[in-house]
């Protein structure tokens, strides 16, 4: 069976480096023949054969990058995988991804994963970033870029989208063009970013002095027909809503078709925005009004943050916060 | 030195599982000792000696699994990863995923990282199956299971969806409504799948003695904007076609906005149909026909496959075509 004998054993014996070793193994690089024929005996007579395990050992550098996400549903993250493994291949780096369902055992259990199969950098996704995921980055001897969370106060870096601000900023728009009247449906409470836009909703409505009906301010699973549903329960409320501003772009699509159904003219009696920019706004029956935002651009990001992380000397965090730009096409108009 | 047999082929000879040459070589589990002794016998005849990579594999379970996948982007990849987690969740093994555009030198690439990563088993999606593929997984000693793509005449597993199959019952469903006149918007020549669907819809019409002008074939790259300039070619060239089915939804929701802008009425004046059945259809202004098959029930069905490979003792393939319904939907009228 198989001798005991590692790579350094058989370097040794043959007097030159583990390096030396390697090449004559992998046919790379040039190898004086006097030295190869020492190498060869050396293994022949050990019978040593080498794993790929000492042969990384030997470089020390897997030129691996792990990605954990929490979802790959929807259009986001994948284009954001793409982004990632764009920047990643141009420096010659493999990406591996585990999917976690944002399920935080699945995600600590990723993080060793990776570890025990030495990736040279972690980026990170999830729902909500949690003091576990903090204590877990924190002892943990790799960088780590989180991205679609924000770190707040911690030495960790990220790259993330302003939701808050966006949705603000696209409500203020809603305002500026004469609506009062808003309903807004949310995601679930289990969604940070989700939060953070309805936050940002709210304060643009605070600002300018508005108030809102609790009742009109909903929350769906994203879904189309979540929208469609909640826009249904707005309508039986009441019937003075101007505009609606949904979370994403899959729920406004469901309050569009609901609207439809309804024969409620949109924009001409309700306006509809949704806090997304997905090919769904595409698709819909009438342009859809949103907030662009690039997970590709996203991923680059992180992808560029995370192999400074790793090539710096220094310890170094930054805090990247994506630029977004919103778009009112047909489904929004003055009141 | 190593002999130039692998373990895969101790397997075969010895017409049993890997698993179980493993196990003979590592005096580990419970072998009968008929067949041990055929194993030694094979091992004898050929001067097989396991390498290191191998007796760890069997020394040491990661539970970990590779897959492969040549694109994220769209609905159904992202489903398929979710099916083939589900599955593995529950046999309490973790999922490790490449993406690689496709591009063949990062698939072999992959296989040989996963490898070195000691998964217990890889599956693989493609968009085209190609000799260095086959050449490739005949030699590894791990099970592979070849998800989308079929890899007939091999001892290699798949699971896939009947693309030719449901594109050509599609097809005939138009025909028995009445349409005679058709026009196909088809997806890049470098994706098999297709090119399958492709083929189906020709042969419906062939069998029915129809056909159809070269020019009303076109091929686009899947998005919506492609299947908006093709289906204003198609109406450039003549105005006599009854029905356009897309090989995807994208496209065939181009067609109807297309449609819409020439104010030409869908049904009345063109259904329209798409190969497909993602959340797109829904959104569409008005409900997009189509072809619906589960990525998730695929994902699922190729990751209980390779469990069942990797616990086989007997090498094991199987060929697994996934079923589908054809939904006509407002989009579609008799002619």
């Amino acid at each position: 069976m198989k001798k005991d004998i590692n790579i350094k054993e058989v370097a040794k014996k043959a007097g030159v480096s583990i390096a030396t070793v390697s090449r004559v193994f992998n046919n790379s690089g040039t190898v004086k023949e006097s030295t190869r024929k020492k190498i060869e005996a050396v293994i022949e007579e050990t019978g040593y054969y080498p794993n790929v395990l000492a042969r990384e050992l030997a470089e020390k550098k897997t030129h691996l990058i792990g990605l954990i996400v929490h979802s790959m549903i929807g259009e986001g993250i994948p284009r954001m995988i793409n982004g990632v493994n764009e920047v990643l291949e141009e420096h010659d780096f493999n990406l591996l991804i585990a999917c976690t369902n944002g399920n935080l055992q699945s995600e600590l259990k990723h993080f060793e994963i990776f570890r025990s199969k030495r990736v040279e950098g972690i980026l990170f996704a999830t729902r909500e970033f949690k003091e576990e995921h903090r204590e877990l980055i924190k002892k943990i001897p790799i960088p780590v870029v989180v991205l679609l969370q924000r770190t707040e106060q911690e030495q960790i870096s990220f790259v993330t989208f302003d939701n808050y601000t966006f949705a603000k900023d696209a409500t203020k728009k809603l305002i500026a063009l004469g609506h009062r009247k808003f309903a807004f449906i949310g995601g679930p409470p289990t969604s940070v970013n989700a939060m953070e836009r309805q936050l940002g909703f709210c304060d643009a409505l605070k600002e300018n002095g508005l108030s809102m009906e609790v009742e009109l301010s909903r929350n769906g699973d994203f879904t189309i027909e979540a929208g469609y549903q909640q826009m249904e329960e707005i309508l039986a409320i009441q019937n003075e809503v101007t505009a609606v501003i949904a979370v994403n772009d899959g729920m406004a699509i469901g309050a569009l078709n609901c609207l439809q159904d309804h024969e409620i003219g949109v924009p001409n009696d309700i306006s509809v925005l949704g806090l997304d920019d997905t090919v769904l706004a595409k698709a819909s029956r009438l342009k859809l009004s949103g907030v662009h935002y690039s997970y590709t651009n996203l991923g680059k990001q992180g992808a560029n943050l995370l192999l400074k992380q790793m090539e710096s000397e220094e310890l170094l965090y930054e805090k990247i916060v994506m630029p977004y730009e919103i778009h009112l096409r047909e489904s929004v108009s003055e009141c």
